[in-house]
């Protein structure tokens, strides 16, 4: 019996497991590793995988294929204590949300002869833990992956594979490129996010500014509701990026509160404009609404 | 046979008119007003009033109640010709999203007697016009009422009844409240997610980032979408509050920019506050997600 083992059964983890389970791999043993027995318990209930595992030796044992579902900051112990007890022809991915830091950390702790391949499932939501996890949360989304060194197209393949298994579209990528790429599209919406929650909360009208708000301020805080540790350590691993972003975006915030000072032609244009990029990006990728 | 008169049928005004259909208010006749033939159409195919008129004075002949829902610039000029045409008990209220501009207008520019009673739905989407228009858009949601000058408790009664007839929830402010509030909880957040769109889309990288952008960067840009009068209009009648409300968000957003720099427990502490105060928000008003 041929096996996958699965390190981490949060929403990402327990989502590629349910996913894999669901798209029916046959002769595929799934291993799945937590140390939290209320996650094994759940994730056994929910036919997330095969086995549990709470031993990260026994877990990565014979498996052909290992992915690495846990926080950012988590998967350098893991890498270095998994190493030496890898298989020969095991492959290794993750599905990190930062991909510079952890290529450099499995070329670094991986025993040589283990290949790494980074990926990175451009979905999620704002909830975490197993009982978020569903098996069609990658269905159509963008899935990077980050080549690792000396990487053969057969061994990419097989990641490939998984990932279309999951239902999402292979995308190649470096892992510097990734980094800067989703420091605008994620990190920046994360940060902002999140600041917005506090400069808003702590007003001392709080109390009733709160009933007013409404689907318009619950969309714009969203990311603020992501796993706090995953945030950290996404903070931690990006950090050169995020603050480019943020400078970025603070020039942009700062031209707009020009422009509502003028109170002009320049004011209209600019929400015009706004509103077509938003609205070309929605219609040529699909995203709904 | 009496009249509610709904002097514009875009995404608020055609649902406050499909909404009061669906209640089914007996013998009221529901008037809508629009110079758009294209408008005219839809809203009367769509069922939503009885009878179109594209001239205002005719339109608010005998309306005891008129319901204006146009952005809130057209406002001034609207309650500057309908004044004189007005039946001596109409009873005027908006749907604007500022108040202090609205009420100073009809304060001056409707006939002393004629009573005006602010308002605003605490309900939206991003899209607009009469096709997105929806009976249910208003249902549970705060409707910001502001008492007029020399209003009785009679009049306030009926634009009670009227939100009420909407599904919504009356809920009493000033205007000057209201305006600094709503600067928080949603001009705030337009003015973030359109600064987002923009920093973002002028990247040189933007062609390979609007692959990776997914449901994160959808959400935290929705409101960039809005309509580009409705979000101007909204600037040119509350810009001191919004310039406020920049400046506490860019404060927060520094302090985050620190912490990411800094990188240690304070980070970590930021992002278990802001997940801590939206799930607050999320569980006390109940905002599902």
């Amino acid at each position: 019996m041929r096996r996958i083992t699965i390190i981490g059964l949060g929403l990402i983890g327990g989502s590629i497991a349910l996913s894999l389970k669901q798209a029916g791999l046959g002769d595929i043993e799934l291993v799945g590793y937590t140390r939290s027995s209320e996650t094994a318990i759940k994730a056994l209930k929910r036919g997330a995988v095969d086995k549990i595992e709470d031993n990260l030796v026994s877990a990565v044992d014979k498996a052909e294929i290992v992915v690495l579902a846990t926080p950012v900051m988590a998967m350098k112990e893991i890498l270095e204590k998994m190493g030496p007890h890898l298989s020969h022809s095991c492959i290794v991915t993750d599905a990190a949300s930062t991909k510079v830091k952890v290529m450099e950390w499995a070329e670094k702790y991986l025993p040589s002869g283990i290949k790494f391949i980074g990926g990175h499932p451009m979905a999620g939501k704002e909830l975490s833990g197993i009982e978020a996890a569903e098996a069609d949360l990658f269905k159509g989304c963008t899935y990077c992956i980050v080549q690792g060194e000396d990487t053969s197209s057969e061994e990419i393949k097989v990641i490939t594979d998984l990932v279309k298994y999951l239902g999402a579209n292979p995308f190649f990528i470096t892992a510097s490129e990734h980094d800067n790429f989703v420091a605008g599209i994620s990190h920046l919406p994360l940060i902002i996010s999140s600041s917005l929650v506090m400069s808003t909360t702590q007003s001392p009208y709080w109390q009733d500014m709160s009933v007013l708000a409404a689907g318009g301020y619950r969309d714009v805080t969203r990311l603020a509701s992501q796993h706090p540790v995953m945030n950290r350590d996404i903070c931690l691993t990006n950090q050169k990026n995020i603050l480019k972003w943020i400078d970025e975006f603070t020039k942009e915030l700062n031209r707009f509160r020009q422009l509502v000072i003028d109170g002009d032609q320049a004011l209209d244009k600019a929400f015009i404009q706004a509103q077509q990029a938003r609205h070309k990006w929605i219609e040529e990728h699909d995203k709904g609404d």
